[in-house]
This record gives C-alpha cells, sequence and structure tokens, in this order.
C-alpha cells in the first residue's frame, strides 16, 4: 500500500529504516533543524507591517506553514481553533505579501515582514492591538534616564557595530 | 499552618470552599478574564521599541508576569527553561522600560511597547531577529500592486476611522 502510493522502491525503505519520505515538499532541514516547537509542533510568528514597523498580529505557525510563506510570498499560518492552514487574505482579500522572515535567537518564534494590504485584524482594525491598552505604571522619565546614563557608562557586552 | 501563614479566620475557608487565595495582589480581574492561556497558563508577549517600531524579542507570560508588568513599569516575563519570574535586565542591565501593554483582538498575545536599555538579546544584538534571516520568495511588484489595487477599490469591512 504504501509502495504503491510513494513508489517505494527497493533498497530505499532499508536505508531509510523503514521510513518513506512524503512525496511533497518540506521545509529546508536546515531551517527546521533550528526550531523549537511547543507540544502541538507550533511556534508564534509575529507579522509587522514592513515600513512603519507596526506590529500587525501574532499567528501561529508549524513547519509547513512556515515552508509556505517563506515559498509563495504570502503569509500563511495555522489556525488552532479550526486546525487548519490559512493563507491571510484568502477569504478577506487583506493579503500580507511576505517582504521578510527572520527566527529569532532561541528558533522558538519567527518575524514576518509583510506589506499589509487593507486592516489585519479580523474587526476591521489595522491591527490587532489597536484600541486595547491595558493600564499600565510608567517609571518616571528621570528614572528612565539614570537607567539610560548607567547603561551608557557600562561598557558595551558584544553588541553588534 | 495555612491559617497560621495567610491569617484564616472562621468563615472565610468556609465560603470559599477550603480555597484560602494568597495574599499577594492579583492582576485585575477584567483584564484576566479576557485572557487566553495555552496549556502551561502561559501567553506570548511580544516587546517592541516604542519609537522606532523594532521587535525586540518575544517573550512568555503569566497572569502575575503581566500583573508585574503593568504595575512596576519593567517588562517581566516567564521563563520557560528556568521555570522562574525574570525581570527583563535584572541580570544584564539591559532592562525594558514600559511604555504600554495593550491586549490582542483574541485576548492571547499582549505587544509591550518599552522604551529597551541597551541590547535587548542575550547574544548582544539590538533584537533577537537582528541577522537571521530566512531566505524567502518575494512577490513581483505588480502582482502586489494589482492585490492592493483590488484592496482599495474593495468597500471598507468595518474599519475603524
Amino acid at each position: 500500500m504504501l509502495a504503491q502510493r510513494y513508489r517505494v522502491w527497493p533498497g530505499r525503505q532499508a536505508r531509510h529504516n523503514g521510513h518513506v519520505p512524503a512525496p511533497s515538499p518540506q521545509l529546508d532541514p536546515a531551517i527546521a533543524d533550528r526550531l523549537k516547537r511547543d507540544a502541538a509542533g507550533l511556534f508564534p510568528a509575529v507579522a509587522q507591517q514592513y515600513d512603519t514597523g507596526e506590529v500587525l498580529m501574532v499567528g501561529w505557525m508549524d513547519d509547513e506553514a512556515l515552508r509556505r510563506t517563506l515559498t509563495t510570498g504570502r503569509a500563511t499560518y495555522w489556525s488552532r481553533s479550526r486546525r487548519e492552514y490559512w493563507v491571510k487574505g484568502d477569504t478577506s482579500g487583506n493579503l500580507q505579501l511576505v517582504r521578510s522572515v527572520s527566527l529569532d535567537c532561541d528558533g522558538d518564534t519567527v518575524l514576518v515582514q509583510v506589506d499589509q494590504v487593507g486592516p489585519a485584524c479580523h474587526t476591521g482594525s489595522r491591527s490587532c492591538f489597536d484600541g486595547r491598552r491595558l493600564p499600565v505604571t510608567v517609571i518616571d522619565p528621570p528614572r528612565a534616564r539614570d537607567a539610560r546614563r548607567a547603561d551608557a557608562a557600562e561598557p558595551a557586552r558584544g553588541a553588534q557595530p
């Protein structure tokens, strides 16, 4: 049955110790090896408007969603509620055209810089964070300035130029 | 023992069905009610430099980390590897002075706008995403322009002014 579906030939099965790779394209193993996923195989993806810097939304990806995002030019996520892939904008028209994708230092988050067409949020607001501020205590400016001065006086610890 | 530590008085235990609330301050229930957490009680927090828009890092919070972030003026996360709270900058000096915190439309992510002192990344780079781009396919400009035009011609769906 497997042999019929995947055209396994003699010898290949032995080399792969019984595991037959699916014929579909897969995420570059060099990237997959760097990823750290949660128990469900997912990691958060932050979508940011590439030119204004606005954080638009946070979605979730697995390896396949990342592969599609990297190769199709359209941001693609995994919907945890619907349990399916969704290409952002496929139903709303509010596409995210991918400009760059970066993996963070720990390999557990991606930053997807996009050109967002229309609102990113399903509520119609540009960003999913618009108008949803929580009350915060802000440290008063003199204390903040002191913290900055102390930092400036401290030798750089391997900071990039 | 509990009674000694938390000064439980007669009647209170009965009213709370045996559960004695800890005496420590808790996250505003109006905020806690809006949060959606993962199986471990956590949600991602995106830290963004408040003026440049740079996405600095993504950390994890639980209710208590969010409460501390909202009330102390210093971004505070839950370390999944060390299983403890960490106030960003407490050991490195690279503080994050909180400017605003927003909860997203689904209540499962927060955006923390900060004034980052020094590098945000433990590797010494300003952001945890610096210099970590993955190879992407970018849709060619004419197709992107077409997508924008189609969007502009479409009536707004409840977009905020």
